[in-house]
């Protein structure tokens, strides 16, 4: 009955947004809501008592989308074609394709032993149930809060990771549990010791996991960071001055849909429920001639394993994309939008469980920054300089796993440098401890009674290059030393060293780790390509030097469920179905057989993968041994990724750039730009 | 008769610039111009037949100094003194100390078989006379330079580095040889494939070395990156739109004399020949109390060594501070300055080769920038969020070492953080090659005919830390996996990891290298004082991602120079005299016995650095594979350190900062910034 009422108001929204939009859509567009609506609309039709998990973009086919774009009057243009996952009764997982162009459904299967994300629809309902629940009550009493006081108690709810108590045949999360004495007080000062875990199939509470141990209610005063309770401690400061950052003329890119261009920049920007931005066929125009660089580019998975080997934290170990959705967890900006200057937004479109279109206004942010000396050179022996400021532009959103809130920003220099750069701030997941507990090196108190755990987060980036074409070699380049001894005819001073490159030839030997000591890069090379003047093939280099080790040990549950984590380099040959590097749905896998990335390379481990259509997988982030100073809201940390073009260019692409200032030695040509001057204080 | 000139003329400039200027200066002060005519005039009373090398701060002793500042009323305040360094005739090297409150010299030596750095002046003088020298103008026939053109021909004097055919009693440079078609081509696409050896006593070729396979001038046009060379070939772009960054109420830090206080940090700016910016007495007020960090901070040194084998190339590896100094290479920012808002500058003041006092005008520039997000938090349950914008305070300067760029950022952040940012711009050092030839891997043709050769940037941060009070430990951090096999009582996820911590507790065992998997970095602890909380000691944590080894081999010149560079880490116990970790004077050193760092250990490796007053050494840096994008001028290439509060505070020192956007899950007290809305496009 209410799955006919919910089809019937869908087909009503799908009526009313036309289907013009539809029609315009570019390939890469993510669905929008007449799509998402047309999509549910077709799939009700033949399956009604289901609940709607994601419907989002199935990726046009990237031969058929190659083909589309060299000939975009001549080819076919791609269908717009929905990729849906839906939930049954029973924990049932059904995968779907629906044709939109064609309004009919492509395959429809029932898929078995695995759990798709959970959605904040999902998030929302524990809290409510956990409050209700006798059992959670009694556990509450015996730690110190009364039946009184349950609407004070919240959680947040994660998936369970993976339990072999409970497997993968019923949908599970895991409720971390929490006291707010006041409604607007922090409840991670107050975490509570017992863990319940929730039947989302059944909405009940099937155990709770109580520690040997107990630690009852935290005793400490509060420690909150919003604006009341600054105010009641003494108030802001009021001695930072404004800095104001204006574009009086406005900004200098231009978006049409949802293709922007920027300087020699063009880049398409996508949105999914799981990986949130996806950036597609991005190329540089160089000297009049667009030349592609990467055909997408994505956060394609993460995963936070927590350090404290008593359980059941080793179940902290979140996969924020797969299990949750870097896209569904995104923040409306429209409220605390971070980026001055002008700005240019774009929604995000969903589908909810009940099957209606979503809509989160504000949820990507692009605009330009000031990025300080671009380039500078003085002729010592006149003094003579040219000088010229850089901008970069930047493609961001925000998104809040529960405590923990990543801040992406993909940003695009002019001088053909693509660089990543996260920061993580929001609040630390926090466990009980007793006065005078030993956090045994796991953790840090970081207040009186809070013990934050110690954690790594690691990121996958999938790297689909497109440098010069798609036919690509990944190289490890490392820094070493010339051979030869001092004293030797080949190393006469001992001075010598280069870039040693391997080539990396087949997926099962792609398996790089970091290396800092020889600042180990990787060349993303066309080799079919070489540089007129250095003769060496054109590529892309990838620069990070946040790549920890995955502490997990091998053959933990971690290391089985997050195999992209196991190196921080893997190549892949190109396939449309991997996306995903930890499988398609990750709640709940148990990493027996380990899904994604490992699977694949299993599946045609000595596959070519030089000058061919590859992937790059890349793993980098940092380890978080937290500090008090990180509570009760972390300063922000950032983190950063480079993909910079070498052998690329001819030379320097951004000479175009006008200078703040420019003088030559004979004195002509002199160019001092109007906001060069800087106000003096 | 000369010197008497100069001697009455600086007791001219003595006379003029009243005293009082040299009354009221902080002891950390650089000398003025009035100290320095007035060092050059007590100097040259006793000794008149003299260049002059360098007359700069004897910063006050450490001991005197911290017992002035505890009481500025009662102590002794501590007394202007002058570091003198002359050049005789000879290469014949004074070192002297002089003491301005008392009007007398303290200590006066001849120095045998030491090179002091090599000035401005020094090196102006050497393009002089190679276009004279006939040896120079047969070389320059050879590869095809008439000698009417020899006012085309140019030079980039270097230190001749240490050449063991001439030792150091001689003081010498190496010019590398250029051309320029015309005089604002870029002569870096025109290298001469001999270098001559100058004696800056007799200022005499002395030698040449030309290598086997002769190269002839390049016959390639010129690249050109100036205004007139963009314009010739279409001129500048003109879709970029302003982007306009002001402070309309004016900056939010005071200036008093050399000392700067901005929200809760305190500092000093002082500035020197050598090192450039030196930072001193840094604090930060914490809950009103002001809490030392760190005593004194600079660059103190660095070395690019090059990787071409081939004789005479070894002999690359400049000490750009301690051969040439950071500070004389510092550019006037009057013209380019390239920092965005409101700026306070600060001179710098040096004497010449003739004992005059001169100036750099607007030599560091201080200001604030904009820094993104300081942190954000939204509750899933309500959207109810908190978000602050970040800002810094940035001392900065720039200096040119012949063809490269040095941009010196030290950046102070709102949660404590203190970051050291350098931009490497500039242009490639360059090498002739002949069509066709091959680098051996050593180098990069980056243009026909011009071979850019690998080289590394290593910085030596001299850090001496002031961490709750002198007295401090450092400790290595990696993060390891806690033991125990999967499946273990101790470990039995395999998920456990901890912050592994090993004291440094003598020089000779301080040594540490870089471990990029183990995401290492340094404590510099204060095991005397306990965070309330944590327990663990109040400390700043070194954070460092880009460091490379040293390449050059054990035993080579490189190595045996730069000591400092074979370790990332070195830890000695506090001495006033240790301020140079490749000595005091760099040039023509053999490294034979090493000087500085390595030396001041071998004194006395085994001394107490536990609980104790300290200083940490810190070389980092990068590898330079150039590629054609870097040429004609590279675009900045950005590396940076951080040192980061981790159980200093008892919670996020920034919660005090006006947020943008605060509001609670009551509704109560929402803030919201007049600034906060960003203007849409």
């Amino acid at each position: 009955m209410i799955a006919k009422m919910v089809l019937e108001r869908v087909m009503q929204v799908a009526a009313h947004l036309t289907n013009s939009a539809v029609k315009v859509a570019h390939p890469f567009d993510p669905l929008n809501e007449a799509e998402i609506a047309k999509a549910v609309s077709i799939v009700r039709k033949e399956h009604q008592e289901l609940f709607f998990n994601a419907v989002t973009l199935w990726e046009p086919r990237k031969a058929e989308m190659m083909a589309w774009l060299a000939a975009p009057e001549t080819a076919m243009r791609p269908h717009r074609v929905a990729d849906v996952v839906c939930i049954g009764k029973g924990s049932k997982v059904y995968d779907g394709v629906v044709d939109l162009t064609e309004n009919k459904i492509i395959s429809w299967e029932l898929t078995d032993g695995v759990q798709p994300l959970i959605s904040m629809e999902d998030l929302q309902i524990v809290e409510t149930v956990v409050r209700k629940d006798p059992k959670v009550i009694e556990q509450c009493g015996i730690i110190g809060i009364p039946p009184e006081d349950m609407h004070k108690v919240y959680c947040d709810p994660w998936t369970v990771g993976y339990d072999e108590r409970f497997g993968n045949k019923v949908r599970l999360q895991q409720a971390l549990m929490y006291y707010r004495p006041h409604i607007d007080d922090s409840q991670y000062t107050y975490p509570l010791d017992f863990c319940p875990i929730f039947n989302a199939d059944t909405h009940e509470i099937i155990h709770i996991d109580i520690p040997k141990v107990r630690r009852p209610l935290n005793t400490a005063p509060p420690s909150n960071y919003h604006a009341a309770a600054i105010q009641a401690e003494g108030g802001f400061r009021t001695d930072l001055k404004p800095i104001s950052i204006t574009q009086p003329e406005g900004v200098s890119f231009k978006v049409t849909g949802r293709e922007i261009s920027w300087v020699n920049w063009k880049l398409h920007v996508g949105f999914n429920y799981r990986e949130g931005i996806v950036l597609n066929n991005i190329t540089f125009t160089d000297k009049g001639v667009e030349r592609p660089v990467f055909w997408r580019m994505s956060l394609a998975e993460m995963v936070v394993p927590y350090g404290n080997p008593e359980h059941p934290h080793q179940r902290k170990h979140a996969f924020d994309l797969g299990e949750y959705g870097g896209g569904y967890m995104t923040n409306s900006l429209a409220l605390g939008c971070d980026c001055k200057g002008a700005i240019h937004y774009m929604d995000a479109d969903f589908v909810n469980r009940a099957g209606n279109p979503t809509s989160i206004k504000k949820a990507i942010c692009i605009h330009e920054e000031d990025a300080g000396i671009l380039f500078k050179h003085t002729d010592f022996r006149d003094d003579s300089v040219t000088v010229t400021r850089a901008r970069k532009l930047i493609v961001s959103h925000v998104f809040t796993a529960a405590n923990y809130e990543y801040c992406v920003y993909w940003q695009f220099h002019l001088d053909g440098t693509i660089q990543l750069e996260i920061k993580l701030t929001g609040i630390l997941n926090t466990y009980a401890m007793n006065p005078g507990e030993d956090t045994l090196g796991w953790g840090t108190e970081v207040y009186p009674g809070v013990n934050a755990h110690n954690h790594q987060h690691l990121f996958c980036l999938r790297l689909d290059p497109n440098v010069d074409g798609p036919n690509n070699t990944i190289l490890q380049v490392d820094a070493e030393r010339g051979e030869g001894e001092v004293g030797s005819a080949t190393n006469p001073y001992g001075n010598a060293f280069y870039a040693k490159k391997t080539k990396l030839e087949t997926p099962e030997t792609s398996k790089c780790d970091y290396n800092g000591s020889t600042s180990r890069t990787w060349d993303i090379a066309n080799e079919s390509k070489l540089n007129p003047y250095s003769k060496k093939p054109v590529s892309y280099k990838l620069v990070s030097r946040e790549v920890p080790s995955l502490l997990p040990r091998e053959g933990s549950l971690v290391w089985k469920r997050a195999g992209f984590a196991r190196h921080a380099v893997h190549v892949t040959k190109y396939s449309d179905a991997q996306i995903h590097p930890a499988g398609r749905h990750v709640p709940q896998t148990s990493g027996e057989p380990s899904a994604g990335l490992p699977a694949w390379i299993e599946e045609d481990p000595k596959a070519n993968i030089v000058n061919t259509d590859v992937v790059l997988w890349h793993t980098f982030g940092l380890t978080h041994f937290p500090a008090p100073e990180d509570y009760p809201v972390m300063p922000a940390e950032p983190m950063t990724v480079m993909l910079r073009p070498r052998n690329f260019f001819e030379r320097n692409p951004c000479l175009d750039i006008p200078p703040s200032y420019s003088s030559s030695p004979s004195g002509k040509g002199t160019v001092k730009a109007a906001d060069s001057t800087s106000k003096l204080v």
